[in-house]
């Protein structure tokens, strides 16, 4: 094993987030909720690399409205780290950016790039993945991404197909990838699952900085191009001035569309940690602390509960009798739906939203 | 028909009331809360009085604590006329003490006793059986009761058989009740109301103030030997001591148990208007305008739900698919359980009290 990489944490903590509404909110999406024992999503994201990773050596991009709030919520992160972007483009703009950013000083510096809005109970685990990745990713000038073990043929993630030929890589195995295949329906995806040989995409990469550039220039050139404009624009008008003027027309594109699915040296470490992305106000279930009620939060009676999600943030929540359900209760608003009714909470903050409820969004 | 008599409405609007928890607190008990098309109960009770009682002669009673929220509601009632019980001492203290103050100045007048907190849509309707009552009450010496149509074999009411020998009285019919039953089970409740002789006891009751007087001298002469103590004493210290001194030890008993079911020269009047005493969050479902989703009051956003009571006072509430639940919210407390279970909020508040939640209670 060569010398280590320098490493850069690229944590990407953009994204609205309605599905936690009415705890979520414009300015206080998804992964600012304190679903990590009482600290947020990223707070937590941020701490769990942190042993790999030096503060000054983390950075964190998010929306312009949410930057003092992603500030705030991370005091060890250098407030300079903490990136804005004007509006959101997807994650190859937001990858693309920070590592046209690097390229000038950090070309040979591997990123880690990580979600800030998953749960990862087994920080050591994660860091040892991503050190391995961050390995393979130098070794072969690959594109490197954890491949999630599934724990079910969930139609809603990205799946690959593990090739051939798996290298050793510390304690885990690495594997070129075969292919992608981006939300197949639920019987796809329990075809997938019946080989054996496809993980999750886990939306967590490790690349070298030149290695991203050099897949972004041939894959997204109109990205690259673009990209090339606003790092010149940024050296003469400053780079909030040349945010402002490029960021909102870049290409709009995910990396594993625009870029993974069609680079030729892509990699998989493939891990077996638990993990969660807490997509719903139901699997919030599972990343709590086990109540008799289920999962509970805040100034909470419950009598007789079971299978609920209770959460409040103010008002005290009384529940009877109340079974799979979602409560989520604030001092403006309050949500009752069933847990398998969970994903609906979108058609309630639509209908706020046609209804000019601005106050509520 | 003799020349009408005199009448005087006492207007019972004592009694804390947990069921409607948490928008019915001490300080805000269920006669006060908004139920009667965006009034309390209490302002519609009064309202519906008054064409037969002019305001002057409605007298309210209400606990101290009340007394000016009261006066704040019922803005056409002159201030004197809302008094004051130190503390509740059931119904038998409160009718006593009222009629123990007419007694000098007005033995023949007739008292019409009716609770502040029932629903009866159809005023004319009880307006003529409280003045039926009242010719009753007169023309036989009598205490009446309005004997209310039983839906079902309701256990929590008291019952009364209609004795034989109905008088006309304008265009209803008078009998002598032969006895009562408070509280049978359901069971027994079905035998009672399978014969066809019996009513529930409404609690709204028409006598002369001398009638009254007297049973009450007979039947609860403990009762009657301090309220004599409570007058004189009302006439020399003033009425606020006097009530300071007395009313607390008085004898703690229902007009019901402690006159009605002893006293000799008892009537019912039968009545068939609808009427609900709105005893839970369930019962309010029956009072208020139909709404697809249930009862709803306040700022709601219900989708795709049906039979359930959706109340909020303040935060916007959001239901999906919520079916025959109660959701009561209010800035402060929201509380959750099936229609069911609705009479379940009494253990929720005696958790906050034993909790010593005093805000919320």
């Amino acid at each position: 094993m060569a010398s280590s990489p320098e490493l850069v944490a690229v944590v990407m903590a953009g994204g609205a987030g309605t599905r936690f509404w009415p705890l979520s909110r414009r300015r206080r999406p998804k992964q600012l909720l304190p679903f990590a024992e009482g600290r947020s999503l990223l707070s937590a994201a941020v701490e769990r690399l942190l042993p790999l990773v030096p503060p000054s050596q983390v950075v964190v991009v998010t929306g312009a409205g949410l930057a003092e709030a992603v500030r705030t919520d991370l005091p060890l992160i250098p407030p300079q780290n903490v990136l804005a972007e004007p509006t959101g483009r997807d994650t190859a703009a937001c990858i693309g950016w920070v590592a046209w950013r690097l390229a000038a000083s950090l070309p040979n510096a591997v990123m880690l790039v990580v979600p800030a809005d998953h749960v990862i109970p087994d920080g050591i685990a994660l860091r040892q993945a991503l050190a391995a990745a961050a390995d393979v990713a130098c070794r072969y000038d690959a594109l490197v991404t954890l491949g999630l073990a599934p724990t079910g043929p969930e139609p809603g993630f990205g799946y690959l197909e593990l090739g051939e030929g798996g290298e050793a890589v510390g304690e885990l195995t690495a594997h070129p990838v075969r292919r992608f295949v981006e939300k197949p329906d639920r019987v796809r995806a329990a075809q997938l699952l019946a080989t054996g040989r496809w993980r999750w995409n886990s939306g967590m990469f490790a690349w070298r900085v030149r290695t991203i550039v050099a897949a972004i220039r041939e894959h997204l050139p109109e990205l690259a191009v673009a990209l090339d404009r606003l790092v010149a624009d940024a050296a003469s008008v400053g780079e909030a001035a040349a945010l402002a003027v490029h960021y909102p027309g870049l290409p709009r594109t995910s990396i594993d569309f625009g870029v993974m699915e069609k680079a030729r040296s892509v990699w998989a470490v493939p891990v077996s940690f638990a993990w969660s992305d807490v997509g719903s106000w139901s699997g919030l279930a599972a990343v709590l602390p086990v109540h008799a009620a289920g999962a509970v939060v805040g100034d909470v009676v419950a009598l007789e509960c079971e299978r609920s999600v209770l959460v409040s943030e103010g008002p005290l929540l009384a529940a009877v009798r109340v079974s799979d359900m979602v409560v989520v209760a604030t001092s403006d608003a309050v949500l009752v739906l069933p847990r398998s009714e969970a994903q609906r909470v979108k058609e309630v903050v639509e209908r706020l939203a046609a209804d000019g409820r601005n106050d509520l969004l």
